[in-house]
């Protein structure tokens, strides 16, 4: 990757091609949502399940880009990485949340970005089945859904204990990132759970404050930092670092409340 | 109230009654919902936001038995009790999950039941934002949401291993209460947390097999309890007694499972 020179036009084509991958997978999954479909497990000793959802989806993405874009390179959760030349790399999880998505949650989305050397450029957040899709970045914050089109913004809270926090799973991920995010939640004024990929949207949309996960993978949080970034909001990882690569996830409406999570979690 | 002669025609008409009443509340709430309102605290000690949602709903709810059934006695979350003559009492919950509803999550609903001296005949889990409304009861069974109109029925699993189990709140209830799930949660396959009313709606669409709550009131469960039952699966206490008056919730999709569930609870 390099850093790219990005005109207008090279940014608008850029956004039509990501919502036309959108599209694909939404034509790609809902046929497939609530169906009964067995799920395999492609992690023998814990519970990460695949669906053909989640496969078909990203070829159908690939396809556009195939299309589109053919000369971008591309990181995909489920078929891995193509090279490129044009210094610009999209980043796909065709269904993040499935643990979600298996249960019939609508909380899972499709995740969709695009980056050069410099990191998330522009991201989408989607959710085929309510019809509402999030995305950010190129001069653009906005949520097109069930009730029209709505500008995006986070919340202006600063306190702890004003803030709702959200994360998936309540044991977040090692003993150590458990008790550190529950140090957080308990100076919280509220703390929800199980809203994958959706608790971003949120807090882009100004609905929740704090957003804390770990175990992360790059394809699950390229997306999210997009859309939160042009929401005006911050995600890093929990030493306030480029979250780029996957790990931990903080991501808050201001600059106050990140500062005063990440004290809690390293202190 | 008595039990009351259920003519087919007195069926129909109560059903068409339940879905203008949902189709005024979806009105109501919608216009409010992510709208950035304050909520008020009506528990000083807890957090149990009341929106001003969750009255307009309730009053365009009763707006609608006063014109179409209004020797029907009603009981309301929000305005109580309103006393009647025709044996039938309608149970309404304008907005189940306040907390989720303050958090911008798709998993709060309207919960409307109709019930005699026997218990809850029929009811609808309303998810306004999704436009999703399941119904149960009158030998009806059936969800009407973005993919159309489908079946409801719970899933065939019988063993806690193979059960994805729901509750919204890792706390559930009281110390003991909260213990009592985790023994169950530890058994079952996968837990996910944070659904709210829209829990019940995935058991009876199948898609989970068990929701396990604690600290109801009357009206958050009748409605659960007519659409579960409908669906073919099982909703009562803890301790295997009705479950319509509030308290603990141990819905299950099949017998075994409810079975298997109830003696984790109680062990």
């Amino acid at each position: 990757m390099k850093t790219v020179d990005l005109t207008s036009g090279l940014q608008d084509d850029l956004r039509a091609c990501a919502h036309e991958m959108a599209d694909a997978a939404r034509a790609a999954i809902l046929p497939l949502f609530r169906s009964g479909l067995a799920s395999d497990n492609k992690d023998a000793g814990g519970f990460d399940p695949v669906t053909e959802a989640d496969r078909a989806a990203e070829r159908a993405m690939r396809g556009v880009l195939a299309r589109l874009r053919p000369q971008d390179a591309i990181l995909g959760e489920e078929y891995g990485t193509s090279d490129g030349s044009t210094g610009l790399e999209w980043v796909l999880d065709p269904i993040d949340g499935t643990r979600g998505f298996i249960s019939g949650t609508p909380t899972w989305g499709v995740l969709i970005s695009v980056r050069d050397a410099g990191g998330p450029l522009y991201g989408v957040i989607d959710q085929p089945y309510i019809g509402e899709r999030f995305e950010g970045g190129f001069g653009c914050s906005v949520l097109n859904g069930p009730l029209g089109e709505r500008p995006l913004g986070v919340s202006a809270v600063t306190a702890l204990d004003q803030a709702t926090i959200l994360t998936t799973f309540p044991e977040v991920g090692s003993q150590a990132e458990q008790e550190a995010f529950h140090r957080v939640a308990q100076s919280c004024k509220l703390t929800r759970y199980g809203m994958d990929c959706y608790g971003y949207a949120l807090l882009a949309a100004g609905q929740v404050d704090l957003v804390i996960e770990a175990g992360l993978s790059a394809y699950d949080i390229q997306a999210p930092i997009a859309v939160i970034e042009a929401a005006g909001g911050m995600l890093t990882n929990w030493q306030g670092g480029l979250a780029y690569e996957g790990g931990t996830a903080l991501a808050a409406a201001t600059p106050e409340l990140h500062a005063a999570a990440m004290a809690l979690l390293n202190g």
